[in-house]
């Protein structure tokens, strides 16, 4: 188990599209866009594995959100983000991300993490990870 | 200088209108729009002091955003947005949150803090807190 | 029936909250938004009638949405969007629209109508108006 | 000058993005997201022109738009959105649209025009149509 952000292999990248209407106001892009793109990422990543990883009893959801905006995102952009396992747990696994600029990979516009906790919509409480979700963040699965 | 959540007062809150476009494909209020609803609050707060928080050489950025989903948010529902300030430095202040049901006020949704730098514009450099959002957050004037 | 915009009777009005976050890149309230708007006082309408204008065998669709942009809407700023019938079919209802200025009544901020069709979710067949629809737009039941 | 929007050639066509984010409650993308697929191909398309169609004393603003929901789009789906030119007047240009499957291209999801035209920011006056949009719209400039 790794819990370094720093150290932390990279175990899924994908571009996300980033649109005019992402920008506010200020020209930028809205700082809860960020989210979307995680959002966009994390889904790309679940739909390459096994679908195990939801089930009527065991399902994903995010227990919390962490994001630091490096350098503002400024239409036409193309942005790419990385995700990596900082810490899987029981039921949780702590996921950190970058979001770099795709042409110019050492511009990094966010870092941070999210934490998912896998549940049972029935009931409400934590469930192990499934094992598809283990061996995707290379955690052995428990005996 | 509070640097504790659980202790520092609520310096403003405010309700905030949930949409039924706010829910996703989940049935819930989406985790990005939590952030909405926060930027919606901190801009109500703004508005109620005078307007020397922003010139040409001192405005606010979102340098950092934390938020711990405690609970779904369904339409309909009345939320209310709770801010307080957790910690201010010389350039910078940190702003607590929750968002709470604005009737059963023990519904706790999410809690959190946000990191708002002053910067010049100009030159992306951070500048001294402007004197309304020191007295605003109860932290003395720097002499 | 009446299919006349100008002279169809309000039969619903809200306000809508208009958040920053609607702004886009122009300091104006992006065009989508105006969509979102429309549905948000479009449930709220809803939800004021008796649930039976929803069923496992009986839903309402958007199948067509006309808008014009009559005058741009700068946060902050109070608006109320007004709902009026403008025609009723088998199937169908045209909901004019108007979104005005809740303060200042004569700015009219956008008008225009979206088609409403209820469909049986299971086939995608059209069917027929619940009552409860046919008796709040104002047209006789079918005999 | 073509007014059918049968006949009109395609002058651009993009492929959009579908985000998980953009479907709603009903499992389906939100009907506000359609005229944010449409600019996001509008501004691509733009983009491809000489920045000429952009001034201080002329600016692009959106005066309508109509879109017609043909079929509901569930991620993940790839879309393209396809535009052609309607109708060119002095100050304005109506621009069709169809947003079809990229994959299966004679699944239409949405077909219906908006209305662009061109002004003084200054003033909120019409202004004729910059050349550089005549020219792409293949309408012959004014003599």
């Amino acid at each position: 188990m790794n819990e370094s952000e720093s150290t932390a292999a990279p175990m899924f990248r994908t571009p996300v599209e980033v649109r005019w209407g992402d920008m506010d106001a200020y020209n930028h892009v809205n700082n809860a866009r960020y989210l979307t793109y995680l959002e966009q990422a994390r889904l790309a990543w679940l739909n390459t594995l096994d679908k195990s990883w939801l089930g009527p009893h065991c399902a994903p959801v995010l227990a919390a959100a962490q994001v630091n905006y490096r350098k503002p995102i400024t239409w036409p952009a193309s942005v790419e983000v990385i995700l990596e396992c900082q810490r899987a747990g029981n039921s949780s696994v702590t996921v950190g991300h970058h979001i770099i600029d795709a042409e110019a990979h050492d511009t990094l516009y966010c870092d941070g993490h999210t934490v998912l906790v896998w549940i049972d919509p029935a009931t409400g409480k934590p469930v192990p990870l499934p094992d598809v979700i283990r061996a995707a963040v290379k955690v052995p699965s428990s005996p």
